[in-house]
């Protein structure tokens, strides 16, 4: 019991580190500018700064970790990750999507700043998440870079969180719940595949071997799925204090959960499941992989 | 007079014969899907198919020329600066931004598919363009791809596109109307870098040296500038059925123009004076590189 709160203690440490420095390096990669064009700037800074638990971050600077990627490089990539995934949440809370007006705590960016503005920032976010990854910077090795460009675009496509976001619209909309195989499949393309490339990345900046690579991917691959049920619980579950945005809104906009198909116990122990899965890839990893394995435990336990 | 539209021949059916490769290779790049999300790929389809003069795309195919790139290559990335380009138009389309409901005479992806539909085919097709320019297929050298990405997403992002686009924004707002070089410097970012950028894309896929990538990098910029102010000419002085379009639309929406500033005439000298100064840029290229000193001359004579 001591144990395991102190392994948990020494997870949340890592995690606090890596977003801060997350955050720091989020701070050197979109300035604040001088001119009228400031205000989008400061819109993109407002979507992506300012917290959150920096999942992503934190798996691409581990990943990169167990290779011994150079720690500025590793954390250019997690801040490039992390823009993408702020792209999305700022599109995401859009009056014609999900119309949020809160996300952690403070005003979404349409709310704050107008909703052209927020069109902008996001796509401006994406197009800057790019410009990181294939930035001579962020490796000497232009192979690695047109790499992790590559992966990062198709997890972030038609064919990842596009795909996936559309399948969200259309699931709302549709007159039948969707089954289990169409809600795994779309939480794997909406959240799933940007998480399993944010694993994989280290791999990529480390040069990895291939089944390591490989190993890595599909640990992100089972975490995602774990995360997203989980996320689905605290929206059933949890209150606005303890996530800092509001819940219960899945079950009142109708949206198709695995929650919502199975119930919260069987849900929850599905999560567990793909937490313990995801686990048993890092078989091949030493020790520096703990953290990772702590983290696919934690995934499923928290309360925010 | 009848060797002037012999070489208007001869350029117009080079651009029609490009514009017929680059929407060929758009079919390949952005397939139908089966499935429940195909409305994406479908609205994807919508925004970037079916048209248009394909400037962009055509200055990445000559441009490539010059330096004997391999066609299909040239093609693949022509193809992904046409899905950058066309991902701006929708989002510019969008209610929030300047609300059209008809481009190319047709109707425009929002009217056709819904807002938040539209959303998202945008940002599946700039993710899809750096996915295009990153893969394998498009270049053997790593290198090339990297550059590639790394200055589309600068040409792209907050000191480009997205940043005009928020200068735009601000302008309609303004209580007083923008001078010159506010007007220059916003077009330079809206329209500007992309077509800059597309002109430079054949010297870095045909790893010209760099004298010669910046003469073509230069001779983008000016026809970047040169066409902006022919395409506000038109807005102010074509109709719809010359262009396909609605027209008269910058005056009445109080937009910044070069011509609303100097009036048709001045502004029309202005614009052919760039068109030869593009010109100049090609000084050091021979006879390969006539139809690019064509496409200035055209750029500032054309009516749609």
């Amino acid at each position: 019991m001591s144990n395991s709160n102190l392994v948990a203690g020494s997870l949340a440490e890592a995690m606090a580190e890596a977003a801060a420095e997350i955050e720091e390096a989020l701070d050197v990669l979109l300035p604040p500018v001088e001119g009228p064009e400031a205000v989008l700037a400061e819109a993109m800074r407002w979507g992506a700064m300012g917290g959150g638990k920096r999942l992503r971050g934190f798996l691409v600077m581990e990943g990169a970790r167990q290779f011994g990627v150079a720690r500025d490089a590793a954390r250019r990539a997690a801040a490039a990750v992390e823009m993408l995934h702020a792209y999305s949440l700022i599109h995401d809370d859009l009056p014609c999507m999900d119309d949020d007006a809160l996300r952690r705590g403070r005003p979404t960016v349409h709310v704050k700043f107008g909703e052209a503005t927020a069109v902008l920032a996001g796509d401006a976010l994406q197009a800057q998440a790019f410009a990181v990854l294939a930035a001579e910077e962020t490796h000497s090795d232009p192979a690695v870079r047109a790499e992790l460009a590559h992966r990062l675009a198709l997890a972030a496509g038609p064919k990842g969180m596009c795909g996936g976001q559309m399948l969200d619209i259309l699931a709302e909309a549709a007159s039948e719940p969707l089954g289990e195989p169409e809600i795994a499949r779309l939480q794997l393309l909406k959240t799933g595949r940007l998480i399993e490339f944010a694993a994989e990345a280290g791999a990529i900046l480390g040069k990895a071997p291939w089944p390591l690579r490989h190993a890595l991917a599909a640990y992100g691959r089972e975490l995602g799925a774990a995360f997203q049920i989980a996320d689905d619980l605290l929206d059933a579950t949890a209150t606005p204090e303890e996530t800092g945005k509001a819940t219960g809104k899945d079950a009142g906009a109708g949206k198709a959960t695995l929650v919502g198909l199975w119930g919260v116990e069987r849900a929850r122990a599905q999560a567990e499941r793909l937490a313990a899965q995801a686990r048993t890839h890092l078989d091949s990893f030493g020790e520096r992989a703990d953290l990772l394995r702590q983290l696919a435990d934690y995934t499923v336990s928290r309360r925010k």
